[in-house]
């Protein structure tokens, strides 16, 4: 899609968990196959997301029951289920279980991928100061930068999006 | 408004619960009624809004302690009571008659006039395979797409957003 | 950077928590210091960034175990605690302890930090009228608007954010 190629987007990613995970990963890495320059800036929350060891469990956020697929049916998880200890682990290991199965990439898999397209990973920096992360655990190939790198990339991005 | 005529917008509509249906249905058929090109595109969470038969629960996202107005002050219900079974339904039914009472279209009445404005809505493929959705339980009128589909429309948009 | 001086963004902001406050403040505040013209539109949960007491909790939303930096070492806090009459009210202590500590300014600084870079406040009229809130209660210099006027705005900003 050559038409694509002065393309350009920009995501801003916020949020740390295997679900909230999926969507700027899928559309970056979309993008990028589609001839896009992209650029990922991975903040607050979503800075894990850079971490060589991922440990993401489910939120549910937008999905006030956890409806998930199940046994043939839907099945749906009450809100005190969802809070009680150990009940974050088991859905999450339905979730991976689930996205195994349907031959869903793992997030590790897309990541490498969007390292692979050249998808321009920025770490920001005051989220790393103040959640006190080392940088030495997080992949290689990743910048750093503040809010006024991001800035100056999207004035000049086709697509922004804040996930 | 005929300079708008022109203008278009796309929106990824990504959570599934009765409060945050609103803001996507109210900015999609606000920029449709101005004349904008508008493109929905449901994924994840947010594809349930497209099944005919809706039962939106609320989420407490964004809303720390649930604030809502009540016997003409405002009620904050503690994160422990939004946890307990039935305390989902009952908020539910407070923020549905809240919005009966200020004449604040449902989101079935929000999502027909959507249609008739003639807003492209795109369900995802993927999240229909994943979650085993069925296209026989969703609203008429809808197309089928993925994230390249989105990507498409996105780059060609004035406004993008991520909800 | 003088060429950023025609370029623009818009801010939907929709969540009305201590740390959900900091993405749309924060960006707002840089690309306003960066020359771009930035208009902020609070709506829905997030209309209550615009009380003159601001009185802000903590949610969950991406951050599945509320983990934070604390005691030389990262603490991680299950669902279950963090859903416990009281919870909300000590996390919300600690992360603005670590804000303090980290030098990061506080929400109210910088939302008159935004006045003062004369960020356009626009205040959602319909949610104003849907939680019953008083505009006596919000900070001065704001004007009122609805959807249109955030649509009429997106349509000619160079970055569109929903936050």
């Amino acid at each position: 899609m050559s038409d694509n190629e002065a393309k350009s987007m920009s995501i801003i990613v916020t949020k740390g968990s295997l679900d909230w995970a999926y969507p700027p990963f899928i559309l970056g890495t979309t993008a990028a196959a589609m001839g896009l320059n992209v650029t990922m800036f991975f903040t607050f929350y979503g800075l894990t997301l850079l971490k060589k060891e991922l440990n993401l469990g489910l939120t549910t956020l937008g999905n006030p029951a956890m409806e998930m697929p199940m046994m043939g049916g839907h099945m749906a998880m009450p809100n005190i289920i969802s809070a009680l200890p150990g009940a974050g682990a088991l859905t999450t290991t339905m979730m991976k279980n689930l996205m195994k199965k349907k031959g869903v990439a793992s997030i590790e898999e897309l990541r490498e991928l969007a390292v692979e397209a050249e998808v321009d990973l920025i770490a920001c920096q005051m989220t790393i100061d103040l959640f006190e992360y080392k940088t030495e655990d997080m992949i290689d190939g990743i910048t750093l930068g503040g809010a006024a790198s991001y800035i100056e990339v999207a004035t000049k991005s086709d697509i922004n999006l804040f996930i």
